[in-house]
């Protein structure tokens, strides 16, 4: 039989001059590889090309300086290492270094020209740019909330809803959580989570692995069972890009209305739509939202300005102090900040959570945030973390923020 | 305003390796480009490549021979063509002619090294292989079917299903019709889709814009509004690949349990799901199964096993005649099948609809099925078209099934 499958196999691939590479051409390249002794080792094809190396979030980072508008910064960059030259025009690099469980984003750079491995069918987009992924689990590990299990799984949906502030429909990623379908008495909480510039209503559950983190914190009973929205914050914006009729249009960070107030002024109108498509228990304590960066911009603000909705909320590496406040379409969601302050903590809010990586650039404002909290003995819970403003971090947060709600 | 979007933009791309090529490394390359005369460019950075070029459908295709077992195989392969270097090491190529309305994928080869576009972040995987894709819709031509428009969207929901064959839950991709949540007594006909070798439950969704087809076909009055469920027929898979719990497994094309009985076997229990989750109609005239290539193979043998099943079924460039079945697991599918095809039609099934392209490699086996039941009289609806065996061909044979159903 199997001789069966493989005449079958490479009849089908006949027609594909796409997939018939890896059968005839050339050697079946494979990477990368998680070596037995936890080292890992990249692997890519390029028999003309004079350098051949790999960057990404599992090497040490490296301090680098861009000059941008005049002035010189200095920031650190993910690590470069090379590849050295193999038979059959095959590069290799395995790191010097057992690799920490963790999932990873990784580019080629051949010549100069950054590529994905095009051995690794594994790819993420963020924003305009794809990446490889390596994901390292194992058990024990906070890495292995993002490694699907054998346990009970929530429905994940692409869900369209009728927005009257943009005047179409939009789309949106909603998580029932595994017995929603069977256990039709039952009412649920409901979590909100918002990405960052550039991103849309794909990137939590990619990037963000945030329905293998509520899998699994819920199958430890870790965490209690919610729904969980993932919004698109970019109100200019029907879905995700291919996802939406304005065809093929490339990615950018810079759409409209996405930190001036309409997203703010519009969610009120999401979560109505939640409310009545789903069982939920339509209240403040029941009801949470959190963001990463411009999200956590978006949560600070819809929360401040709804402060009968949210019983808990969470900003992650949020972008506050951007001064994009002063200049908003609807100013009136920033304005009288301190009063909104002072209002959201006279109704006691269950929680106010803020995490934060330690060279993250938007630590200060961040601080000067938490500062104006300490000097009002508004209560909070504040996580630390190595690293800037990247999706590791992010992980953690959500994972960290998850099982406080609801309890 | 903007500036402080450009600030915070550039911010957040200084934490980024990967995202801040395309703003200081080298020029922002932008491939592929529709032009407004209707020729398409493509461009590709590399500064040190002997030889850069693009294949795809989109090019006329070529003759290409193959050794294969000791046998030489003739093949039509998507063409090749040349780009050439320009300023900064960007090589472009303008296509010659205009590129017809359609949906097509691409990869470019860097001295032989095949590659995505990396301008381009619409990529589709097939099996192991990634792809960029290029889609050039217009009103009036059926490419316009696989654009999204601002019509009402059905739901698409990842689902998780116990499967007792498997021993372990598996996924489902299901389309919900538009209105469906709302017209909470309504009930709806089901259309079960069937992906090829190699495939899962996600194909159909990204290479087949199979969710588009229906939106549009519904939102246009020619189709009904359905419920569509689309299987993964790799019985021995929880799910897609970086969707189940084996981890960093390299999609295979040769996946145990694939074409020997024990999918078709456990049919019935995902219909039996299906029946108790939605509001479905559960009857034969409200139930419809299709599937290219290995998907037509099972397609045609689950509708044999069960004559009481389905009204309507479809087989696309269907894997029939391969001689899988003489080494089966589960023989009693494929015995007996003259006196199974027999009972079936003695049900008078309300469609068997077979479409496939004149130069599939399938044709014969396909011709020689579609003899046997002209010498029976037995009907069925037949459609040929051009090319072979490739997603192109699928689209339309779903957009032509679709229409058909449940009238």
């Amino acid at each position: 039989m199997k001789k069966v499958f493989i005449i079958l196999a490479a009849l089908t691939l006949t027609v594909s001059a796409f997939a018939q590479q890896a059968l005839w051409g050339g050697p079946n390249t494979e990477s990368p590889v998680i070596n037995p002794d936890g080292t890992v080792t990249f692997r890519y094809r390029a028999p003309k090309a004079v350098k051949v190396q790999v960057t990404g979030d599992f090497l040490p980072t490296q301090k680098l300086e861009v000059e941008f508008g005049g002035n010189k910064m200095s920031y650190d960059a993910p690590g470069v290492a090379d590849l050295v030259e193999k038979e059959g025009g095959v590069w290799e690099y395995t790191t010097p270094f057992v690799v920490a469980p963790e999932m990873y984003t990784y580019t080629m750079i051949v010549d100069g020209n950054s590529v994905i491995d095009n051995n690794n069918v594994f790819v993420n987009r963020d924003i305009a740019s794809l990446t490889s992924v390596l994901l390292v689990p194992k058990v024990g590990e906070r890495s292995d909330l993002y490694a699907i299990h054998r346990v009970p799984h929530g429905t994940v949906s692409k869900v369209w809803y009728p927005s009257k502030t943009a005047g179409f429909d939009r789309r949106l990623t909603v998580y029932t959580p595994a017995g929603y379908e069977e256990n039709t008495k039952t009412k649920y909480p409901v979590l909100y989570v918002l990405h960052g510039i550039g991103g849309d209503e794909d990137a939590w559950v990619t990037q963000g692995r945030a329905t293998q983190i509520l899998d699994n914190l819920i199958a430890r009973g870790e965490a209690k069972p919610m729904i969980v929205v993932f919004t698109n914050g970019n109100i200019s914006q029907e879905a995700a890009p291919l996802e939406n009729s304005t065809g093929y249009t490339r990615p950018t960070m810079q759409l409209p209305q996405t930190m001036e107030g309409t997203f703010e002024t519009s969610f009120p109108e999401v979560v109505k739509f939640i409310d009545s498509r789903y069982r939920t228990i339509a209240r403040k304590d029941s009801r949470a939202i959190c963001g990463l960066s411009m999200g956590g911009f978006h949560t600070l603000y819809v929360t401040l300005n709804n402060p009968d909705m949210f019983g808990w909320s969470g900003m992650f590496s949020a972008a506050i102090g951007t001064g994009s406040e002063q200049t908003a379409a609807h100013k009136e969601i920033y304005e009288n900040f301190d009063g909104k302050l002072a209002t959201y903590f006279s109704k006691k809010p269950k929680l106010l959570w803020i995490g934060i990586g330690s060279t993250d650039f938007l630590i200060q404002s961040n601080n000067e945030f938490r500062a104006k909290l300490d000097a009002n003995k508004y209560p909070y819970t504040y996580m630390e973390t190595d690293g800037g403003h990247i999706w590791r971090n992010w992980r953690i947060y959500l994972s960290e923020f998850v099982p406080k709600l609801f309890k």
